[in-house]
């Protein structure tokens, strides 16, 4: 590790508060990939991170003050205080309803997004935010620190500090994809040249494929806009974690559980938020389509779904998990038989479960519309002890690693899928443990701990 | 002009067959931009014309044979005879349902589209349609011919004649925008690989943006395909055509209607096909918006959209217009006073009504989400009497030639379009002057027979 101290910027931090029984308040570990990922790599060192009071209760542990420090899991967690209103419309209107639908090409844009002088307001709010936490930095950071700034939520940070603070070197991270320069337009002009001025005063920016990098940079250039160096770092999966999670004897029992149900069929398996980025209705139809054109799979696979609810204060999610719910149905009453349910959907958010089914599935199902890097990929190919192949979508991030190995989901293509699907359950003998191997070498080759260092390393 | 005998190709020719009181079946000139636009061009040479049957009067003139020749307006005009359920995939499932969403960017991706067996059997009649169109070219093109391929809907030709007829030039002319390559990356691998294939197969590709050309390239080398050389060519307005109606009485009688209705209140205008691309919901919205924010043009300014039916076979279209007519009915509810109905909504489709208009905007609206051109930008201009502006959006193709000059309607920022119709509405003196003069002669810089001389050009 580069020998600069280390001060992480996220919007969701590694700790959170809830209220006991008796009305205490109690801190409990944040939740969330980034940080779930990232709090282990710097636990146990002087790193701080800095984040924000979210809920009700986080507020009221701040109590008041600026913020407030937090020792948690060996480390120094700072929780801003800000205004909620603020914080809210920045939340939900543009990181959540803008920025995010925008980097992930999902607008229906022939109605949607309006921006409008209610959307102007938020717009405001998401710069007080930005500048709050721009504050705290400039006020807290140690010198000389090395700054990691994640996500599309604390773009605007950039300027303040290079300004306030040119001892610090300050690195930005991109979880999300970044929309092609066309649909970076959809954003109001000047908008599009805040973020992309915010982003660029960064010494360095970070994305999970060189495909994102290279649509940030040529956004800027469209703008006029020196982009900053950009460098390509893609997250690998925990195996430590996933192998400490194989070992509990709640995931043995889920394996075993899922053994006497599949009762020797094959598996075809998603393990998925419900999120419209995620592409689960196709999945469904192409599945549909495989028992239509290949009727030899029929009461021989099983493809199950284990996701977990996203969102579901957003009216557009929750319509998009009701579809969902009756497409199953549907396809289960259209197919199933006296000893076959074709489509076990699971809602539970039962990670065991999910591991134990990552171990033993024949086909893996990643079809993303567009996705950061779809974790899910690699921590699949890692765990699966029965030759799995992955049928992947060339919208994960994840493709640039694995694509070269992987079957085609395209997650357009309902036919294409059903057909990868087909020779994903197909391929047999040395061809398909020579791939399945291939998967599992180029899933290994980067650790969560790689991904920290090129952050690092890019802010010298 | 080259010295190379001319054919166009193109799916609406300039003849098409209706039956008369009698039953008789009668020609009458074709319908459609690209047919008005083109064959005053070309009248009277010895060019020829291979065009579709497409009407089921269309195909009984055709008569059964492969095809047949027609004199119309002094040109050969072929029809050609293809299967009706061929051409019905072809024309509904694979040009206007997905090319045309995927080159404007209309896809509500989270849903649409869904690539099934079905699809890839549009795809297949697709080809029969350019093949067929292909054997036509290759039977019946004059030795050494300058071919012009018009349009989406004919791009799988270049291939064929490239084999077949190495004696001709092969030029492709696209009247849409072209995708970013991402979204291109829509279409199924395959299809998107055949027909960028199809059209690098022509001698030139021409656009009527740099943007569209650097898109069309990009999609080649993400591809592994050279692309073929390509031009930029944006349609002119056709400034004797526009004259001639002006010399109407029916234009003069529609003006000082026009005139009489506005009673010296302020003009701002749009004239588009009711259609997702043209986003008419978000200009009504703009216009809304400017009443909220600058009470001073309330009572004074009126808002005429002069507007066509478009593709009312489709139900997107369908419900597309009916919103429209349900927000200019509920705003009209909320501004209007005795004396001033704020929008006034014609769908009439009455072309002398709307050149009339044209002569008489202070603004016009050009907002669409994304257009390969918008002719109306220029025609405006080149006609407008009363040192009209125009609002602009920069995804119109036409922002290359004008943008430096207009005012910025952004297709999503409701706020900055109804700013930038304020402003249109309160720059006077002789900055209004200059700015409208820029326009103008920015509009007449190029005729139709420009257009047409740079395919030829491009095909030496």
């Amino acid at each position: 590790m580069a020998g600069r101290p280390i001060m992480i910027v996220s919007n969701r931090g590694p700790v959170s508060f809830k209220r006991d029984d008796a009305g205490e308040l109690v801190a409990t570990r944040g939740a969330g990939g980034l940080v779930s990922g990232l709090a282990p790599l710097v636990a146990g060192t002087s790193a701080s991170w800095l984040a924000a009071a979210i809920s009700d209760d986080d507020r009221a542990a701040v109590a008041g003050e600026k913020h407030r420090l937090f020792e948690a899991d060996g480390l120094n967690a700072r929780l801003i205080d800000l205004d909620p209103d603020d914080y809210r419309m920045a939340y939900d209107v543009v990181c959540n309803a803008t920025l995010w639908f925008t980097h992930h090409h999902l607008f229906d844009l022939a109605r949607r997004p309006r921006f409008d002088d209610a959307w102007w307001q938020a717009w405001d709010a998401y710069r007080r935010v930005n500048a709050a936490f721009a504050d705290e930095v400039a006020d807290d950071a140690p010198p000389d620190a090395a700054v990691l700034v994640q996500d599309y939520h604390l773009c605007l940070l950039g300027p303040a500090l290079a300004d306030r603070r040119p001892d610090v070197r300050t690195v930005h991270f991109s979880h999300t994809p970044f929309a092609a320069p066309e649909l970076l337009a959809v954003l109001p002009t000047p908008a599009r040249r805040e973020l992309l001025e915010g982003l660029a005063a960064h010494h360095a920016c970070g994305f999970h494929s060189a495909r994102w990098a290279a649509n940030f940079v040529a956004s800027c250039e469209a703008d006029g806009i020196t982009p900053p160096p950009t460098f390509v770092a893609p997250l690998g999966a925990d195996a430590a974690d996933l192998e400490a999670t194989i070992a509990t004897e709640r995931c043995q029992a889920e394996g075993a559980e899922l053994d006497a149900r599949l009762a020797g069929k094959r598996l075809v398996l998603r393990v998925d938020r419900v999120e419209l980025s995620k592409n689960l209705l196709r999945g469904f139809h192409a599945f549909d389509l495989l028992l239509e054109d290949h009727p030899e799979w029929r009461g021989e696979v099983v493809f199950a779904a284990f996701v977990y609810p996203s969102r579901e204060g957003l009216s557009d999610y929750l319509s998009y998990a009701q579809e969902v719910d009756g497409l199953v149905r549907r396809l289960n009453e259209k197919w199933a038989t006296p000893d076959w349910t074709p489509i076990l959907y699971d809602a539970s958010d039962n990670f065991p479960r999910s591991v134990a089914a990552l171990q033993r599935f024949d086909v893996l199902l990643v079809n993303p519309i567009r996705d950061g890097l779809n974790l899910v990929a690699k921590e699949g190919m890692l765990v699966n002890q029965r030759d799995g192949l992955l049928a992947l979508s060339p919208g994960a991030g994840a493709w640039d690693e694995l694509g070269a190995h992987a079957l085609e989901a395209h997650p357009y293509d309902l036919t294409g899928t059903a057909e990868a699907l087909h020779r994903g359950l197909s391929l047999d003998g040395p061809e398909r443990r020579a791939q399945s191997a291939a998967l599992r070498e180029a899933a290994a080759a980067r650790s969560p701990g790689d991904w920290l260092d090129d952050q690092l390393r890019a802010a010298p």
